[in-house]
């Protein structure tokens, strides 16, 4: 069954929006239909298609479910816009297929571009979720200049200078992997030496991805295809 | 310094080809200047520009110094083309960033597409090499039936029906990373029932990306940068 996104507006009532209601068209749902539908909050819902308008669609709620996460870590991503915007659309496609909880965009001094497309990367995230099976939509943030995020719990962060670094297994053989964990990601000219020891001085953990260079998109998949494959949690199948 | 990808022709001569020598000619390097090259068979070279030709370069070898590959593992990534060659081309290029050492593609049953532009596979991973610092172009195999395809060492496969699976890290907790190992990411339809039920019977160890469904590339890329992570060879710095 093709898997739709919803915003639900009480235990009966849910609605599609634009995007959707044009995707519901393409695959020539009928009003009366059943469909299913997530809310990228954990929610499962099977819906009648009560009323397709121009650009929203009306749904009654038949059954629902509410999964809780099934991770005992919350995935924190930080990283800079790169120069071209398909790097972050495709990182964020592929960390939603893999698993993340929350990006942050932040401005660093080496970096070249501020801005960021939030609604192509909201719809390429739902796009993601729907394909994958996910059922948590990952929180994206507006850009934040660096010296402002002040995060709690585990804190990594990546970078391209020489220094003490440890590896990203390494690193969780011998720290839990649970908790709200954040990562920092350089971006593509790097994080700037002050900002470097702002970090370490902050007493964030280094971490090595390895003996390459990697683009600052690949770090951050890495990073992320990394941290999900040493999770405890078993697969269902 | 930035790095050209050139064929080595003996101890003392080497030619960059015609993408290269574009390359070249846009960074403005002139005869008689000395450039840093790589033959991604682990050779780096520092070399002398002799002559500037509308589609080659000779170059005199200054220097060379010949790495043998750090990790104690081979790896040989199977994957069937996607519908949109982006898929590839993008696993192709974080996969060089990463780490591999060779790529076959597969036809599969379910397989829509048949066929690769080689030229230009070939193009993103000497480019994702040189940006990379990475010292080994992976191998590119013509496109092969499965049924053809008869690999030796430790052989693993990704699929998406129910059946015994093992996690990837799991699979190299108890077994040892080393040697040559293989790994067959289903196509985008999955393999077949008769495939999977083959490779089962082969004695190919079935393994578990986690619980959602990735997409081909993603599979791919998932696995290429976990056993790259797992690899116990020490970070440089």
């Amino acid at each position: 069954m093709q898997t739709f996104f919803c915003a639900i507006l009480n235990d009966t009532s849910a609605q599609l929006k634009e995007e959707e209601t044009r995707h519901l068209k393409v695959l020539r749902v009928k009003e009366y239909d059943v469909i299913r539908c997530v809310d990228g909050l954990g929610g499962v819902f099977d819906c009648k298609v009560l009323k397709i308008g121009k650009d929203y669609t009306d749904l009654e709620v038949l059954t629902f479910e509410r999964f809780e996460r099934s991770k005992n870590f919350y995935l924190h991503l930080y990283l800079a816009p790169t120069k071209n915007a398909e790097r972050i659309e495709w990182f964020l496609e592929k960390a939603v297929e893999t698993g993340i909880d929350a990006i942050t965009f932040i401005d660093t001094e080496h970096a070249e571009k501020h801005r960021v497309n939030f609604q192509r990367l909201e719809r390429i995230a739902i796009s993601a979720l729907k394909q994958s099976g996910q059922l948590f939509l990952p929180l994206l943030n507006p850009i934040t200049p660096l010296n402002q995020v002040s995060p709690k719990g585990t804190i990594l962060f990546a970078h391209c200078e020489i220094g003490q670094k440890q590896g990203l297994v390494d690193y969780f053989n011998s720290n839990k992997l649970q908790g709200d964990i954040h990562v920092f990601i350089g971006p593509e000219g790097d994080f700037s030496k002050i900002e470097i020891q702002k970090m370490y001085a902050s007493g964030y953990a280094a971490i090595s991805l390895g003996n390459s260079r990697l683009r600052t998109e690949t770090a951050a998949l890495y990073t992320v295809m990394v941290i999900n494959a040493l999770s405890p949690i078993l697969p269902s199948s």
